[in-house]
């Protein structure tokens, strides 16, 4: 199969990615794409016993220190970002070292925000392991830990130097978490290009048995339209909240939750679905366009519905959201299928019904 | 007295330093230069007594919250980093909320890195404290907490929105802190402008008794050169770097004792000394030009010579300092007095020479 690749557009900070099988044992791709010659990996307990010898044995003529942490999105905080930091420091890594992220989107945003931070900002490059990751949080240089009171509340932006998406990698991933990246899929024909979403219904089979020119195509396409989003906004002043269709919904599931019982794809899947009801009640989404996304994503065995935590909970774990703007709960609704806009002047009743049916 | 202005220009990220005597009572400047209406004044104990009633009435029509830190450069760590961010968190403050730093450089650069990471990146406000903070630290964007092997390992550049430098404040600091200062204004007339060298030592007594005029000149001065530096070379790629001067032997001497018992302009101080005696070995120094510069210091009631830490410790203590460059000890050197170079091809025994004599 041949390579994909996709550029993000960000002048000085431009770079590719990479899609495609087998890119970890590519010795010639990794020397195209890694210039530093220290690196730090950064993986998890369940990612380096599959991946980490064939990353490090393909990263030839250079001095590889590897961390391995311990796996889960509760493992996301300012305690696992400063062991990051202490095997950067303790292995003498200097400014011209490069962090390698190796696994989902934890190991990704954390080991970025460390090399955001580490003497003021190293390189990194991401290999992400999971779908969720390959067609999101690998890309646009968003980097975070959480805090006990709210996701992703601390980080900075930084700029990978290269993302390099090995889709053989997703073949060892737990059903539940594939799903959980076709979550973020189906959100990219949601806000930005409805062919896509039809494209997605007429191969849910082949998605679903992970067939390989399928997830490659899936994976490029939500690449192309995160590349386009994030090049025209790469510091989310504007348009680039559209990226968070479901995400504030999705959010207060996985806080009240605790970040442990669901997934943060299978949230955003349910946060969609409650974005969708609202922007049908405003009138700009049918109610058989409505019905089209719940199939969708019931089709790719995602949840449509949050856990029933009461309106006024959810609706306070909202307000703490990073997407409030002078007090006023912004949301991202669509205006149709394969348009998103940033609503802050809907009815508040509408909003009202739509966090009592879905939440109450 | 008039107030003085120096512009830090750096495109969209410019912003004005403002010095003067009673800028912390003055309610319009503060309404001119801080946008923000939630604010999180981020001071120590040793502050919040003399200024924090005073800010805080000044700042008219505004949510202000406060958080008082412990004092001293040994809580300038990830977990005070962390106690910010909480204080930001539970007080619920939004994207477009700012942080003042109220404080020494300290408190400028844990609050300017918690402004760097909270969502990502919000505005922060300097109100610096002590000579070396307004002279300094509170200039140029560059923020970090320490790790416990070396100091400001761990930070962002982060542009401030304005610094508003009061020059009374001065008033209550201790004579070492003062003179501490002083190091960093000395620097500026090494590095870059031998007729404010000269300057400097026509008013030394003038300074010492922190004569206004003179104070307020040193500071506009030293925040001209710093200015152009940094307008230059935001994040250190090259020039920037001779803003360090000192500073490598410095660190080895503040991380030698712990950061406790020398203050950081007094570990400066000794290592311009020992950065001017390299130079002077080196050829490119005169003994007299060495000689005033150690006079000018002593003028100062700044120390001149490191601890007998050892020769062998101290080389060690700078290799794991952030200006090392593949492997190879960068050091900033003086071409004469008023020029400074970074330096990479100097003669091993030089290097060792002055190891021996300062640290030996």
């Amino acid at each position: 199969m041949l390579r994909e690749q996709v550029r993000i557009e960000l002048g000085e900070r431009s770079y590719p990615i990479i899609i495609g099988p087998q890119l970890l044992s590519d010795a010639a791709l990794l020397d195209a794409h890694v210039a530093a010659r220290d690196l730090l990996i950064v993986t998890n307990e369940t990612v380096a016993p599959l991946y980490l010898d064939t990353l490090t044995k393909s990263l030839r003529n250079r001095r590889v220190g590897t961390l391995v942490l311990r796996d889960g999105e509760q493992y996301k905080t300012l305690e696992s970002f400063g062991t990051i930091l202490d095997a950067l420091i303790e292995g003498r890594f200097n400014r011209d070292a490069a962090v390698v992220a190796l696994g989902g989107g934890v190991i990704g945003d954390m080991a970025g925000f460390a090399a955001a931070s580490y003497q003021r900002g190293i390189d990194y490059i991401q290999v992400p392991t999971t779908l969720l990751a390959q067609v999101d949080s690998s890309v646009g240089g968003k980097t975070a830990v959480n805090h006990p009171k709210a996701k992703n509340m601390i980080g900075a932006f930084h700029q990978p130097r290269a993302v390099l998406a090995d889709i053989a990698t997703l073949a060892s991933l737990p059903k539940r978490e594939f799903s959980a990246g076709l979550a973020e899929v189906v959100k990219y024909g949601l806000i930005h290009d409805v062919e896509f979403l039809a494209w997605l219904e007429r191969n849910v089979s082949a998605l679903n048995a992970r067939d390989p020119a399928a997830v490659a195509f899936a994976v490029r396409r939500s690449c192309e339209i995160k590349a386009a989003i994030v090049g025209a906004d790469e510091r989310e002043q504007g348009l680039r909240a559209i990226l968070n269709l479901g995400h504030t919904f999705g959010h207060a599931i996985e806080t009240a939750t605790g970040y442990t019982e669901w997934l943060h794809g299978e949230a955003v899947a349910a946060g969609m679905v409650a974005a969708a009801d609202l922007s049908h009640r405003l009138g700009w989404v049918s109610r058989e366009d409505l019905q089209r996304t719940i199939d969708l994503l019931r089709r790719f065995d995602l949840p449509v519905a949050p856990p029933r935590i009461g309106a006024d909970r959810a609706r306070q774990l909202m307000g703490m959201d990073k997407k409030v703007l002078k007090g006023q709960l912004r949301l991202v609704l669509l205006k149709r299928l394969g348009a998103a806009d940033i609503v802050s002047d809907y009815p508040e009743p509408a909003l009202a019904a739509t966090l009592e049916s879905h939440f109450g």
